[in-house]
This record gives structure tokens, sequence and C-alpha cells, in this order.
């Protein structure tokens, strides 16, 4: 995928139809609603995510469905490379894994990639990222998961689990696959050419098989996984993706350009009415702070219609974002204290 | 290095001339009478593994040894990828450096690279390297190391140490650099890439410089740690070299020829003499069985005038390699107990 004909982010969506192109070069299955009757089967009830579409894609998701009802279990695993501080958009996967969890009383693994931060980012040094990757872990615990059943893997920290599954990995890829799927050159250091077998590592931790709910983006590594997890007689994780969050463009965009589907003026945005699809405040409602789709469809029907002007709908997302920040703070607080009783022992 | 322009074993050198040209190929340094003066200063007595050329190569060794002698400790680091039993030749690096290490007393530690040979060796398991692993320690430890300054890495036991370090070195080292080092092709695994991090990683694992006695055929990964270590802020490790060991060639020419530096029969020998450069035998007194010098001489001499027969020089050498073997064997039991001691705790 090259940047300039392909740009996927939640937040300037050209259509339905860019999800589609995605699913066809990635080759992975779009979620079908026959595949969420299936889930709602096992859940009672469907999530906003899936709904919506922000989880739309995924690889074998029916196997393992299939095989959940036959009574073999999963579990579930998904991560974050602790570059920097927490974003809205990396907590869309998180939420999701938690209901999953709850949902189908599963273990869970959560891994922090402090290594592949540090070979990918230039000037960051380890121990910035192993900093924040124990930051990242209270946004994670805040979300309410519980220590029976998740753990946390810094990879640094947990190596000693982690090198042995990884190295079982690393034998079955050579540089011309990396070459392949993540577009290596001879330039590429030595730690990004071996860091994917590190993110494989935790799919084999249990000895059953895995479902990986994650941003599409990450999923050139689990084509990897699965290519290999035959020859290591394992099978091959299930996966479901999320539509890419980029907080750097929203960010840009909501500070430079304060990127609104309004109209330039009130008068002409009474008339015409506004664009909900490319309005970033309606997609931040959709996407994580509006569950509610009635709500929701109001919101969108009256800010299209014109009756919602643009300050008004920033005004809803304000006090959805300040209600949800101030209970996380407080959660977060909370979860210093139990982070040890998440950290994987090994 | 080409395998048909240059063979270099310790069995069949044809002449010194062949470890001058790998000086020049890999860029060391010879080492020079002047040189094992500087040495014997601060040992007192030389070695006859110096003495004899056996260890003929080396880098930086002169201002390791300046520094030392303004007050600069170092520590001493070899190790052994466990692919398999101990043999004579691995014997002859490790039984340097505790000569080292008592002239000098200094740390030493001791590298068992399980991850590499599972990585390099096609039907290995790492279940296998690992066993080995714990075999060749035993072999190590019977020659006398004390454990409170000796202490054995096993690269997949004590990689929590060894993996933020090697990612400091993977971070500094590309492709083409493994590419121009180790020839490596698009079709190596990406174990194989990543792994010489992990054997610089010991080399900064105290925060003194370090001398490192091995076979030359380990060169390559040494000059990759020498050269990023100044980007880490860190001395280049001095490096000693000893003449390569290639077990299997041995085994091969014993087995299989019979190879000897003696005439086809008796009475040509007692002629015309036997050829102590090249006789298996002699090699093995010279290299290893026979400290002393002048007895060493005495062999050499009859061999070669035809006093002494091949049968006769054997014998001299199995009745060696017995009494070692009878009293390395009781030591390599009495080390099973001690074994945990030695182990790096991480």
């Amino acid at each position: 995928m090259s940047a300039d004909d392909f740009v996927v982010t939640p937040w300037n969506v050209e259509g339905d139809i860019d999800y589609d192109k995605l699913i066809k070069r990635f080759g992975t299955q779009k979620i079908t609603p026959e595949l969420l009757s299936k889930i709602e089967k096992f859940t009672s009830e469907s999530h906003f995510m899936l709904r919506r579409g922000i989880f739309f894609s995924h690889r074998d998701l029916n196997r393992l469905l299939d095989d959940y009802e036959k009574g073999k279990k999963f579990f579930l695993y998904t991560g974050r490379g602790p570059s920097g501080h927490t974003h809205i958009g990396h907590l869309v996967p998180w939420v999701f894994a938690k209901w999953l969890q709850d949902k189908f009383g599963v273990k869970m693994y959560f891994q922090l990639t402090d290594d592949e931060k540090f070979w990918t980012k230039k000037d960051m040094t380890l121990e910035k990222t192993s900093q924040f990757a124990l930051e990242n872990a209270l946004d994670f615990i805040a979300l309410g998961f519980k220590p029976e059943n998740t753990k946390i893997i810094i990879d640094t920290k947990n190596i000693r689990t982690l090198y042995p599954i990884a190295a079982e990995v690393a034998k079955r890829i050579n540089f011309s696959n990396t070459k392949a799927v993540f577009g290596f050159k001879n330039e590429t250091n030595v730690g990004m050419i071996f860091y994917t077998s590190l993110q494989s590592a935790p799919c084999f931790i249990e000895d059953m098989p895995v479902l990986i709910p994650f941003g599409v983006d990450q999923d050139p590594h689990f084509r990897i996984t699965r290519d290999i997890a035959p020859k290591m007689n394992k099978p091959k994780p299930a996966l479901i993706h999320n539509i890419m969050d980029s907080p750097e463009v929203v960010k840009k965009k909501i500070n430079k350009y304060a990127f609104s589907g309004g109209q330039p003026d009130i008068e002409e945005h009474r008339k015409k009415g506004g664009n909900p699809d490319i309005d970033v405040s309606y997609q931040y409602l959709r996407i994580f702070f509006e569950p509610d789709d009635k709500k929701l469809k109001q919101i969108h029907d009256d800010y299209k219609s014109g009756k919602m002007l643009t300050g008004e709908l920033k005004q809803i997302l304000i006090e959805k974002i300040n209600k949800f920040l101030t209970s996380h703070q407080q959660k977060r607080e909370k979860a210093r204290d139990q982070l040890d009783k998440f950290l994987l022992k090994d």
C-alpha cells in the first residue's frame, strides 16, 4: 500500500469502499452480517464497534468460533508500541478486547513492545520506551481489566518467556520474507529485522488458539505468524481488524485546519447541512464516545440537515471527552497500585 | 576467505605463512616477541600457547595492557556454540583464559550460545542446544574455574540480562553489515541476522574493557562489536586469537586416512625421518598435551630424525590423552554439583 493512492484513517474515510479495497489488498475477510449474528449467538448482545464497522475485517474468526462452539477455548492478545503517551485511538481495540474477554470468559495478554519502538524510532532510548510502556499499561488497566485473567507483557522485561518462542519463529523467517512483507532494505537495522518474531511470540504463549483484535496496520506481522504457525504445529492465529487510527493526522487536522464537515458560515450550514462522514468530532463520537446508536443517529441526522451547528457538535464531543477523561484519570491513578499484579512473572 | 584458496586448521598448516596471510586478510596484529615480553611483565611466566604461536594474533592487546599498567582493570570473555559435546580443540582458548584469569586476577564470563546453534543448524532443536550448553559447561568448569569470579551465560536462560544490551547493538547494525561480514543472503533466517548482537552483548556486561581469547574464526563477530563500541561510548574489545581448531576435519583424517607425518614403512621412516609439522599426533602434543617445551622438542627431533616411529609417537599421545581424560572425567562429575553456582543469576 503506497501512501499517495490509499490513505486509511478513521478520521477522513472516503466511503466504505476504501476498506473493501484494503480487504482485497491484504487478502482478509470482510465481517459479514452472518458473522455478526454468529458472534451475537455467543455474546448475547452486539458491540457498537462491530455494528458500525469499526471492526471491519478478520482472518479465521469463523473457524475460531466454530471451534469455540465445540468446546475449544481460545485466548486474546493485543498490544501497543510504547512510543509515547496513549491516545484515544489506541483504546479502540483495548475496549473491544475487554468486551470480548467479558463475553467469552477468556484469558488476555497485552504486549508492550518497548524493543520495537526503540529500534524503529531513531532518537528513542530503550529507557524511554520502557517508561512509556509502564505509562501505557496504566491506561490499559484503567479500562477495567482484572489481573486474574489478564497479563501484561513488556518485551524487555519478559524476554525470558518470549525469546525461546521468538527463536522458533525466527528460524522460519528469512530476510526475503521481511522484505516482501515490510519492505525492509539492506539499511534496516537487525533489531527491526528480528522484531516480528517477538510480536509473534505471544500468539504461542498458551497451548490454545488465539484471537487478536488490533488495528489493521499491524496485519503484516500476523500474516507472517499465520504462515509459519503450521510449521510449528500450532493453529493459525485468528484476527479481527479495526480501522486504523492515526492520531498524528487527527491532531494535525484539528489543530491546523480545524477540520470539520460543517459549512463556512451559519447561514450556509443551516441551508446545506453538514457532512458527518468527514467531520472529526462526529467520527470521534461514532468510533468511541457515543455507544448508543439512537443518540448517534440523532446527532448524525441533525448535523446533516443543518439543524445542528458545528459548534454544537463540538460541544457534545467536548463534554463526552471531559467526562471520559475525568473518570479515566481516576481509574488510571488507582491502576498504579494494581500494576504489579498485571505484569507477567516469568 | 574462500575455502579453496585458504584452509586454516591447526592440524594441517602449510607453514606459518598461512597465518600471516590470515592476519593480513582480517586486518589483525601479529603477536610479536615485544608483545610476549610485555605480557610476561605482568604474568611473570610465559604460556606455551603463546610461545608456540597457538595464540598468534590480536587486536588492541597493547592498549589493554598499557591501560592495565595504569590501573585500569579489565575482564575476560569467551564462549562456545553448544552444537554437540566438547572436543579437545574447544578447550584451547578456555585453558588459556584460565591462565590469564589467574595471572591478572580478573573476572571471567563464558557464553553458551544455544540460540545461535539452533538457528544455524537445520535439524537442531532449542531443547538439544540447551542440553549441550549444560554439558559443555561441565567441561568448562572442570578446567578449574572458580564460581566467585567466573560466570556462565546461557543465551536463552540469561536473555533478560543480554537482551537490552543486544538491543543497543542491534540498532547500530544493518543487514548490509551482516552481508559484508558474514556473507548473509536474503535466504538467511532472521535469527542468524540478529544473533551477532547477542554475541556482542557480554562485551558490555561490565563497565570496564574486555579481553576475549578465542578461535580466530569468530573474529568477524567482534569486528562488528569493535565498529559499534564507540557509538555506544564503550571501549573496543581487545582480542587474542588462537589458530582454528577444526575437530571434524581432524576426526575425518584420523579415522579415514590415519593421517600422520610418518613414512609408509619402518625402514623408510628410519632412513628419511617423519614430518612433525603435518603429523596429527604431534600437533595434539604441541597444541594441548605437552606444555613442556624441552620434552616437546625431544619428541620433535626424534620423530624428524627417524629415531621415533609413528607408533611410538601415537603411544605418547594416547597416554597423555588417557591421563587427561581420566582426570577430566572426575573433575567433570564434581562440576555437576557446582554448576548452579556458576550460572549467571539475572
